[in-house]
């Protein structure tokens, strides 16, 4: 398998935007064409969880193609619901890994505010398993579920798992990209509505427009993609044995590490699919940098902060930086790009060699890993 | 790059159908386990255009995975439009060929007779360039465009155009699994509805349900995967230099026939995009298996029937199988396949080493075709 590199990332401001699909599309994807300082492409990989949904768009991976002005490049859309921009970069990947395409433009992108809240929530809950949301299942109460067992199992209480959002708001503040740039404290957090105890809306990611971009090559750059890693679990939540972690993860983690030749304690700054604040405690357990109940403890002592010894969502996350559903995936690879590099423009480590994105399709029904490695 | 061969089909039986989405898939997808033996794969592709629009389905790819027992599997949706199972297939001929999959299941579907006729026309016009559309242009109205100036080029007449719609269902009513299984005359043709001028329904395929799916393997098997080619084209019809030959196709068809390293004077059998009569005949030039013009003349000679001298849509084509749009791409494959290994329960030609499809996603910005080869 041959090697693949990064060679150009790009990504809009997240929030309510009042600009088109494909205009952010377009913008995210001409600051990777630019940044890569390549103007052809033998093939464009286009991401989006519910288009025609949200927008009534189709055809989407041709229509961005033509635009671009990069007819007549292979395109196609990839879909896996809220990891749909990850599972994008592995359809990349394999197609510069095969050799049959040296150079792709990978390109994410949701609008998700043009349609009534109600509307938005009705899209997203049609992503879990159709038994269950007969019974009146949503996402949030799902993920409410899953988070009161960890919270029995390993004594998170909600005054602690408000870190998060306060952890993630504090970083998206710094963030000129993120959807929200306020810091919040804990209070805060504690006094927001509650949509599903006990996940309050301050526990839950924003609905929110974005887009971004990356270009892959067969050509060495500054960041190589060491490894990914992908698996699916059961649609049904109720016929898993495991509510507090998410095989899927696990699976998918394990794969990135042996792909990657490397382990957990080699990573040195990580973005987790935070759509709800007690999923970035379940997510950085299963990917394996803290033991069961160990995310809790770190979070608490400050490991995960920005300046801590291993910072998590230091871009603000999918909590403040946005979650625009299909492209979460990917804007978790752009932020690590950015922290690798040195130029992301919020405070982040330096000098780090591995960083890792998680990225959760569904209730955890199709998660992706991936993990990338600076060359210095 | 590696290798990549076809060691099972599967296929349901096309038409209007009471079963489920999920069901017809699922029964593809087992007749395919059964045929190559395997029971576990490193991935899973599933291609849809639209099952949101037509049935309100989402997270297609994580269901059936888990419905076909192959959790924890890398699973994700790829569309194109209407060449979706041909970009499937492509997608999942780079996840082999890396080397990063040993095999892959791509399975594809679509039901699309749920909805009102007028529902599904609207779906499918959304995939044409949105500026035409708000002019009134439907997909059988640029394909009738297309299908005029073919005409006042190279002298075809409506009485000619409509030897394909005779030829493929003089074909289908031979094949168990065609939609359309009786045969019609030029007078039948003649004396069909107008939807736009000079296409008349029997010029058109039907709105149709069905699966296919096929599973892809590093291991040599009787059929190897010898080259394919995928390009786009221009959204806006007004745009393009060409009204009777789509560049899409052209490119598409150089880049298989490159990597196949044979020419189209190899070709023994083709299955070509007809969702139109005319664009049987127009594909036919456009992979290069006739001049210009010459498709015509291949159709009134008799050439392309299932005992001349090039077979054109032995199976029945899109115009007598059906088309139920995300499936048809990959059906196209399974039907090669079922020619090249003799294995096809409709008159088709024996002892043929290779054999192409040509797949055309919206209106032809999306084209893809594949060139399979027996191997004796």
């Amino acid at each position: 398998m041959k090697n693949v590199w990064i060679a150009g990332i790009g990504m809009t401001k997240f929030g309510r935007r009042k600009d088109s699909l494909e205009d952010m599309i377009l913008e995210a994807a001409r600051i990777a064409l630019v940044d890569s300082g390549y103007d052809d492409f033998d093939a464009v990989y286009v991401g989006a969880m519910h288009p025609e949904g949200f927008l009534g768009t189709s055809n989407l991976a041709s229509v961005i193609t033509d635009y671009l002005g990069l007819v007549p490049a292979p395109a196609m859309r990839v879909e896996s619901a809220s990891s749909t921009g990850a599972a994008l970069f592995t359809a990349g990947f394999h197609a510069v890994a095969s050799g049959d395409c040296r150079r792709v433009l990978i390109i994410a992108g949701e609008v998700m505010t043009r349609v009534p809240t109600s509307k938005a929530t009705h899209i997203l809950s049609q992503v879990i398993d159709g038994d269950e949301r007969r019974h009146g299942a949503t996402m949030p109460a799902l993920a409410a579920l899953s988070t009161r067992r960890y919270m029995v199992e390993y004594g998170l209480t909600s005054r602690e798992l408000a870190l998060v959002a306060v952890k993630n708001h504090a970083n998206g503040a710094r963030n000129p990209y993120a959807h929200f740039q306020k810091e919040i404290t804990i209070e805060d957090v504690m006094s927001s509505k509650l949509i599903c105890d006990p996940l309050r809306l301050y526990d839950c990611s924003p609905i929110s427009d974005g887009a971004a971009a990356v270009v892959l090559t067969d050509t060495p750059s500054a960041i190589r993609v060491a490894g990914f890693g992908q698996a699916t679990d059961l649609i049904s939540v109720q016929m898993r044995s495991d509510l507090t972690h998410f095989t899927s993860t696990r699976i998918a983690a394990e794969r990135a590490f042996k792909m990657a030749g490397i382990s957990p304690a080699d990573i040195g700054t990580a973005e987790i699919h935070d759509a709800f604040t007690s999923f970035e405690i379940i997510g950085s357990e299963d990917v394996g940098l803290f033991p069961p109940g160990g995310g809790r403890r770190a979070l608490i002592d400050g490991i995960t902060q920005h300046d801590g010894r291993l910072p998590i969502n230091a871009s603000g996350g999918l909590k403040a930086r946005g979650h625009p559903v299909g492209t979460s995936g990917l804007a978790q690879v752009v932020e690590i790009v950015l922290q690798l590099t040195g130029k992301a423009q919020y405070p982040h480590p330096q000098g780090v060699r591995y960083g890792l994105t998680q990225s959760v399709g569904g209730l955890a029904t199709n998660n992706l890993v991936t993990i990338m490695e600076a060359i210095r």
